[in-house]
């Protein structure tokens, strides 16, 4: 497999292992020192593999959530660097009914060790949200 | 076209076949001992190129159906086998108006023969249905 | 990179810059002698890489658009030419608050000269198109 269609999979096993809930699985997407950006997304920047997956278990435990991505721009710039852009979509529905849609992209760097990519660093714009209440 | 790329093919023409109900066409997608088993979505188990097709002509034949595919993860198990996961989404609209939208995974494998792929095995995991009514 | 994957990061531009409204990127995108045929989604034709720039701009500047591409059928007819078929979703929401929530497919043709693809001719054909007007 080459290195643009490893790093595809890579995203592949982020989006699900974190919509399936896979901690352990997810963790190993991470390089311990990634930085995840979701500022732009009114989260916040979370710097350790292992901080990032224990946010998320806290965030996102109890919501189904479903992630996609789409149209990737995998750009290499070494033998064990790259970067990458994806479109994404987002739908969280929490235990009280609330429910989020979002949409935009991530930008991306990866780096490979150990004869595997993994996600450096992640930031995550937004063109736009729809927030909703529970009914009734 | 190298295998993975050819196996991308062949689940994209799966799709765009069943939404535009080319039945002729998405035959030639499925394996004549295809086994597809939408148990976990509320389907069942059918075996059988032709038997598939029949049932989908049925179920789906009047329904305005959306299938889109997402992040594949495709991993060649010999020359002729492969296995594949990928991310899904589907709207169908029946005609008297209600409505689902559903997201998912499809877990399959994938078979080579005539130098063609085919899909083999299909089973339809769900992360989350919504089923809506019609209006008024 | 091959030429598949070149394709696929063409469009993967088209879409990012039509979103992101970098309209100076997107034109690079296309062939001058583009044809973008809109007409089965009550669009109309539109020749040339300026004029479809022009076009957009007065269409969606102010939209605020989601454009995600599925499942591409690349196939490379000569060492300078492709075709491509893509399923697609699209989400424009205007100033007023009217919506527009589609589902189609492009049947694209493409072009190879100076090392770099572009997109020669696009038909947006359609599944499936939701207009909402504003709440209240």
């Amino acid at each position: 497999m080459d290195d643009i269609e490893a790093i595809k999979q890579l995203k592949a096993r982020y989006f699900r292992t974190m919509d399936s809930k896979d901690w352990a699985a997810m963790r190993q997407v991470l390089c311990d020192d990634v930085v995840m950006d979701s500022t732009d997304s009114g989260g916040s920047v979370i710097a350790g593999g292992d901080d990032c997956i224990r946010f998320l278990q806290q965030a996102i435990g109890e919501v189904v959530t479903v992630h996609h991505g789409h149209m990737p721009e995998i750009e290499l710039t070494s033998a064990t660097t790259a970067n990458g852009i994806w479109a994404m979509e987002d739908m969280l529905r929490w235990p009280d009914g609330r429910e989020l849609h979002g949409y935009g992209h991530y930008i991306e760097t990866y780096d490979k060790s150990d004869a595997c990519w993994r996600i450096k660093t992640l930031k995550l714009t937004r063109l736009r949200i729809d927030m909703t209440e529970p009914r009734g």
